[in-house]
């Protein structure tokens, strides 16, 4: 299957996804460290005392992005595979990867940075985009198999 | 792979759970508009003002409907696909994906229309047997390699 | 697929660790009941009355166990599907399968038990290392089909 253009191209992009979602947990980390606002009571003891158990409104932002990633690149994971199979063109389906995972990276950014709206959700939207078109190219292919 | 019935059967299935999951996140989406509340300030401050940066019960309610999928409907789109490689019948299989599909569509609408308990919660415990069985079939399948 | 070595080895372990988050789920929901927290007010009318629909600081906790298995074991059901594909050798990807799932194993662990500091975030850490090498691995393996 690596051998395939195609899903080798996507294995490219979604592993760099995966790696990115690995980086917004470690950023999550060092904002817990930095400010000194942890979850759970073992670790604020760990870190100076049980006053340190508590919210923070940035850590909160920073969970908010990975969980939107969780939503949203985990599916994808699922989709670019399965489409990856229906042998689309090399180009099309780089056009599909590539607009997904350009709308993810800046969807990251848009919320860590917490740019104007709407640049967040326009980036959410335009990477669900070949999602949507996954979707329903996949379910062309299956269909009169349900 | 996707000449296999069973499997094409399994990414049927698959694809529109996805598809709902993705209805869910435009529905949060929706209701947030409509209700004016925001979790980021920047969407707030977009949409009227920094005072609707706040929380809706049923916009928290959306939100629990989609974890509660990415708890449920992920892990199975890894487990049907591994499952139909161990050769199973295809209407055994069939059963295993549409029971857990309607079921899980019924947790969707008992979650969001917040009806009677225990109506959700049977729709998860329905959901889950067919999970259960395929991680009993492919433990079965694999177990002399570990 | 199955009759490879590594990538049953991969579905041994993988399988093992959906169900570990099946048990954090069952876990959770228990419980929610014993201590009468519930989220939804349906479920608290079910159980007592209203004033049941309430936060456990034990509930957040198996939940938030939860979530971090979605955040970690759900990227590795890809990573090491892939990584299964660029055939490696049966004794260093059994490795690292199974420091993934040892540790994924003490996390679950240490979070529901509150061990003490840094046990939990150790367990993370030793789980990533696998996980971060997959991603170099299969980064340079596909890397000249981007």
């Amino acid at each position: 299957m690596l051998g395939s253009p195609v899903f080798s191209c996507f294995v490219f992009y979604s592993t760099l996804l995966v790696l990115k979602m690995y980086i917004i947990a470690i950023i999550t980390g060092q904002v817990r460290l930095r400010k000194k606002a942890f979850t759970n009571v073992e670790d604020a003891m760990r870190h100076g005392g049980e006053q340190f158990c508590r919210e923070d409104p940035y850590v909160e932002r920073c969970r908010r992005a990975h969980l939107n990633d969780l939503e949203n690149i985990l599916p994808f994971l699922f989709l670019g595979a399965i489409y990856s199979l229906t042998e689309p063109s090399l180009a099309i389906a780089r056009g599909h990867f590539l607009i997904f995972f350009l709308g993810r990276v800046v969807h990251s950014v848009a919320y860590l940075f917490a740019l104007k709206a709407p640049t967040r959700s326009l980036a959410y939207t335009v990477a669900q985009v070949p999602c949507v078109s996954m979707v329903v190219q996949i379910l062309i292919a299956v269909a009169s198999f349900a």
